[in-house]
């Protein structure tokens, strides 16, 4: 057979290490080729990597030196920053990611198709210095705190030159993409509103209502709500996308974190450790990611968690439609069946 | 915390075994609740279940009674249909899906949102009779008979009434959604075109040319290029969302697999052949799925090939943008080099 041989630009950016976003051919649909990230196939070859223990992970105190320098450290005397000296008692750090999918000053990438650089950034939160600590076990306290770093890093990104998406989201277990276990969140900015959020922008465009708010009042009222408290909603959504995905709302209008105030923190905090919780009690620990929705404005902030317990396979792939085994109204009332009394 | 109470239709649904397609709240995207699938909790838990020998293996010969009776027999009689007595030595066998996502005959849900009765037929093709065959060993011959019965079949559904879209794909491996390991591919038919193709058709009716045609032409002479001969190519797309995925497309225009001559399937044949056996030696064997994508006119056929390498996350499922740690041109390179000489 004929082989491929004339080059083109293509070829360049594919050696250069910045990452760029690449446009389908015709669709408003991207993706990102992560140079720095780049693999060999051996990489890919089924070989476990050993757990890691305290002494190798590199989220563990004392090993800080193992990654870059923070930019954030949350500890009882508040937020700082790494200076010379590093931190060491600290309850929560915040540092660029190593293996950026985005980074703040790549290089234009010319290719025949449509590309652009990769601009932005992509930060790790690491959620707990206790190396086998699980976010279904953080103290109210300790969830708070956690989303005060998501607050405070949404707000540091958020309407910053050339971001247009701030992507917040936790990976838990290996199955569920997470390369290393001890508990981390990580944070993504990117110079493009994503294709998942801008149809939901257009949807919105033609609506005299806010489409979210609607959802949060009918399915507050319907069998598929778990749980809800003064300022939010936990519910199985009608579109479930995959067994045992549940959805939390607030019941106020708010477009993201930022605009949460002291009661609504309190509020997530104590019904996304319920979510967890359930959960990880009527799933045997499940592998899960969840992800926060938000906008600068005109959005309802809304955060999905999604067990893995099933495949994305061949139909899916192809459609782009997910078949779901669990019926979310049965979904529902096991989790509510999990929820501790009173 | 309150709990949901108040019943709605949706349970009655809920608690029915007819798979429904369930339309998200407000985005004309769609996902399958298949109850008739429906698990527990503890169908999820964590235990692998033993692979199935040649004795338990329903898709073995001699054990055609653990699957529903053919709707279609290859032999070297040609095709038939099962009757009273069962056919033995066949090359390949075609029957309903014992949990099929799609039925002929589902019964209208009832719900506040949107939701249509998941009308359609989910069919099983056991590939060979060879227990441990594999996809990327079959013959030239024998791939030109498994792409004649994805060509009868997709006949068979194609125009039928309420038959919007016929979805063929095969997954390969456990971790790419093969729940048996014997080789297989499924047939499902939909009532509705998917986002997917939807989503495509949008771009094509502001096009005044055929825009996989032009992809076809273009990527022939890019660095992206695998492989091709007389009717197809072989390429690892711009747009590639998972590392070293590949699309084969026809080079004269077509709209599917019904409207290929002898030629078309022998050169079909001979091309995908070569994608899998580069993707095996390549890559140790992966798990992969590969999607036909296909519409009865006015589309351009084409088959992409998704190797299971890396894990669809938080990121991928909060924006829809995939995160790919091999450039194409880097993959195309690396494949071609595992292509046969001569």
């Amino acid at each position: 057979m004929a082989k491929g041989s004339k080059k083109d630009s293509a070829d360049l950016q594919g050696s250069s290490l910045m990452p760029e976003i690449r446009k389908h051919y015709f669709l408003d649909e991207y993706c990102i080729i992560a140079a720095e990230r780049r693999k060999r196939p051996s990489d890919f070859m089924r070989a476990k990597s050993p757990a890691k223990d305290e002494k190798s992970c590199p989220f563990c105190p004392g090993n800080e030196d193992m990654t870059p320098p923070s930019v954030a450290v949350y500890t009882d005397q508040g937020v700082l920053v790494d200076g010379p000296v590093k931190i060491r008692s600290w309850k929560m750090r915040v540092f660029p990611n190593l293996f950026a999918a985005m980074v703040p000053s790549p290089t234009p990438p010319t290719t025949e198709w449509i590309a652009l650089p990769g601009h932005g950034h992509h930060e790790v939160i690491v959620d707990s210095p206790l190396h086998n600590d699980a976010p279904a076990d953080f103290s109210q306290e300790h969830m708070e705190l956690l989303l005060k770093a998501y607050q405070d890093r949404y707000a540091n990104y958020c309407g910053l030159d050339g971001v247009k998406y701030v992507s917040i989201f936790k990976n838990w277990g290996e199955e569920a993409g997470a390369s290393l276990s001890h508990t981390h969140t990580q944070l993504v900015t990117l110079p493009i509103v994503p294709p998942l959020i801008k149809r939901e922008l257009e949807a919105a465009s033609s609506a005299t209502f806010c489409l979210f708010c609607n959802i949060a009042e009918r399915e507050r009222a319907s069998s598929r709500l778990v749980a809800q408290n003064d300022g939010w909603i936990l519910i199985a959504p009608f579109y479930s996308q995959v067994p045992y995905e549940t959805w939390i709302l607030p019941r106020r209008h708010m477009s993201n974190l930022a605009q949460m105030d002291d009661d609504d923190r309190r509020d997530l905090a104590a019904i996304l450790s319920h979510a967890l919780r359930c959960i990880r009690s009527l799933l045997n620990d499940p592998p899960y990611n969840y992800m926060i929705y938000q906008l600068a404005s005109n959005y309802h902030l809304n955060i999905r968690i999604q067990p893995y317990l099933s495949k994305i396979a061949g139909f899916e792939k192809g459609t782009g439609i997910h078949i779901n085994s669990v019926p979310p109204e049965q979904a529902a009332a096991e989790l509510r069946s999990r929820l501790p009394k009173g």
